[in-house]
């Protein structure tokens, strides 16, 4: 006999949902896709590199065919191993050496390779983590940074934290501040998102890139207010400040003009706009005459990092969710919890963690709750493959 | 009253000493100096970067500093903060927030890129770590790799685990297999050490390339046999994979023939020079097709890692060390200590870390023991800093 399903609390938030909001971006992906078809130009195509038969990644592998197959983008899955065997007992065994470690490595670099060099592919992504640490970070950056649609290159990583927004193809790699850049910041071009003749758009890493979108799409951005200043006002935690998300999620959201308490397992920072006059720097203590000179020649080549990086006012993270318009959590852990009771009454929770960060009754103070992304993030690697690629 | 020292118990093995081994590299560095000196050229100047007035760092500085000075390379450093400051307090006091976050990482940033532009300086050491993790590798990669004498640039990191060790200046920091390379193979060129004209020399990282010329000093090279396979015959235990140290001085110990039993916290591989012919590779699962004709390709195409990765013969540290003629010990920890008995008799041991791995009777069992291989690391970053500026 079955229970009785249990009653569902009706929570006056609103519940927010990456689908509805990636359906426009896909729709302007589609719109393109079938533009290029109709013109007979080539319809570009995506890689995805697995490197292990490991449930999760596999999973997604296939969730992202779903998804290029839905918008037009052709997409093939590069394994290394051969499928025709029983991959399954090495998802279940012990195997975690000769998976991890096997050939394994060489393995991914000979398909990074390949791909490099084949002139059919215009984007590459590859499943991680595969090693973790400094080993996965090798391979990203062996991937060509003209495939690169997952913006993991530490080309990419440095023109977002200084807010460069257009590159000239012919520059890519060279060394920051050796070469004169002549580049156009986002306070020259302002919101207008022509790529200027002779230039290439720069890639955002596509998690971060997800969301800012969503917090764009669930109305967090004042459009009255210039561009680059449209969170202005907007206190923001974000639990987590890995290099990979949560370090550039808090910097582009500075960027925009938000004051942002970027938490972490060991510290909290406040991330903010860096002013056009710096004035005296509260700092523990005074800096060299060297480091001095150097702010100032950067900031005439307009070399600096768009973002400034201070002590939080609050000690704790209860304190930073307290007064903040919008919490964005992503702790890679089943047991974190947000409390509710830390809610600011009105407030934008965002979750971006495979796991769930926020209690069931989130939205018992939350105006609005997103609880995943996964659906925006697919729908920003799709867009940086077109942004790579576009039509001329 | 003074205790009586305690008697120095008599050990059969060779106390090894990196000044000593060092000493002819500082001659021909220096002679390299004079040269330049006579001919009125300019003496390469060497900028040590310094984020955070912590002890240890100060004292390397200081180290590096006197090193520089002894062969005639000039040197300054930068440090971040006044030095008329007291900095004493900052070392003392809990302050690793403000230390760590504020502003600092700008600062670090701000030095590096006018290194880089600064056509006065011909090397940046950065005293690393800073950070740690994803952002001190983020600082690595926007050193201009010219001027990169510590090989962190992961350019560098590419083909050293290729084994390629000319480079053409112009195609620097080009996506690997994107472009036709057009390089020149160790195995092209063997032992010979001029570099071809419109090439430069590739640059290895300091501390595995200061391992290596150490093995070579206390005789473990095989100068009889063909170069590529002077350590033919050796095993050889190194005790730590980090991606900094231990995993490519594995690698480049394999390249020379070693098989290098490469133990870390959490499991044990064995590195060994990638045969002509693989044959069929004892993997736990077949690999794909779409692998296979990649490594073929990559194979014509001379882009195959040097070495390959398989699973270790021995499962644990002991049965590793007890069987190898070199141990190398690279673990940060005070506590840890290969014991004694492990080591077979006439081994070598050489310790890299700045703890001690080995005790203190060791030389009881080993013929030769190095304790650590500092200087010898600062000769490498000043070779490496000439090798960059070449006298035409």
């Amino acid at each position: 006999m079955a229970a009785a399903a249990p009653s569902k609390p009706e929570y006056p938030g609103k519940l927010l949902n990456a689908a509805a909001i990636a359906k426009p971006f896909q729709e302007s992906i589609k719109a393109d896709i079938r533009h290029r078809v109709d013109k007979n130009l080539p319809v570009p195509k995506l890689v995805g590199i697995l490197a292990k038969p490991s449930s999760p990644s596999i999973a997604y592998a296939e969730w992202t065919r779903k998804a290029c197959e839905d918008v037009g983008i052709k997409f093939t899955i590069w394994k290394t191993w051969d499928d025709s065997q029983d991959v399954e007992k090495f998802q279940t065994e012990d195997n975690s050496e000769s998976l991890t470690n096997f050939g394994l490595e060489a393995d991914v670099e000979d398909l990074i390779l390949a791909a490099n060099r084949d002139s059919s592919i215009d984007g590459i992504m590859v499943y991680y983590p595969i090693f973790c640490g400094r080993q996965d970070t090798y391979l990203q950056q062996i991937v060509d940074p003209r495939k690169d649609v997952e913006g993991l290159n530490f080309y990419y990583c440095w023109n977002m934290y200084h807010n460069v927004r257009w590159i000239k193809p012919s520059q890519m790699g060279s060394a920051p501040g050796a070469t004169s850049e002549g580049d156009l910041r986002s306070q020259d071009v302002a919101a207008n998102e022509t790529v200027p003749a002779g230039f290439a758009k720069s890639i955002l890493p596509c998690t971060p890139l997800a969301v800012v979108k969503c917090l764009e799409a669930a109305g967090l951005y004042d459009t009255h207010l210039p561009y680059g200043d449209r969170l202005q006002g907007k206190n923001i935690t974000v639990i987590n400040r890995s290099e990979v998300v949560g370090r550039p999620l808090a910097a582009l959201l500075a960027n925009d003009g938000a004051r942002v308490f970027s938490v972490d397992i060991d510290s909290i920072v406040e991330f903010s706009k860096r002013p056009d006059d710096e004035g005296k720097q509260g700092l523990g203590f005074s800096k060299s005459k060297v480091v001095v000179e150097a702010h100032k020649q950067n900031t005439s080549a307009r070399l600096r990092s768009a973002h400034l990086v201070s002590p939080c006012t609050y000690k704790d993270a209860e304190s930073c969710v307290r007064v903040s318009d919008v919490v964005i959590g992503g702790v890679p852990s089943a047991s974190y919890k947000v409390p509710t009771a830390w809610i600011k009454e009105g407030a934008t929770c965002v979750n971006f963690s495979s796991e769930k960060n926020f209690e069931s009754n989130v939205r018992s103070r939350a105006a609005q709750y997103l609880p995943a992304i996964g659906k925006m993030t697919v729908a920003m690697l799709q867009r940086n493959l077109l942004v790579r690629i576009p039509i001329f």
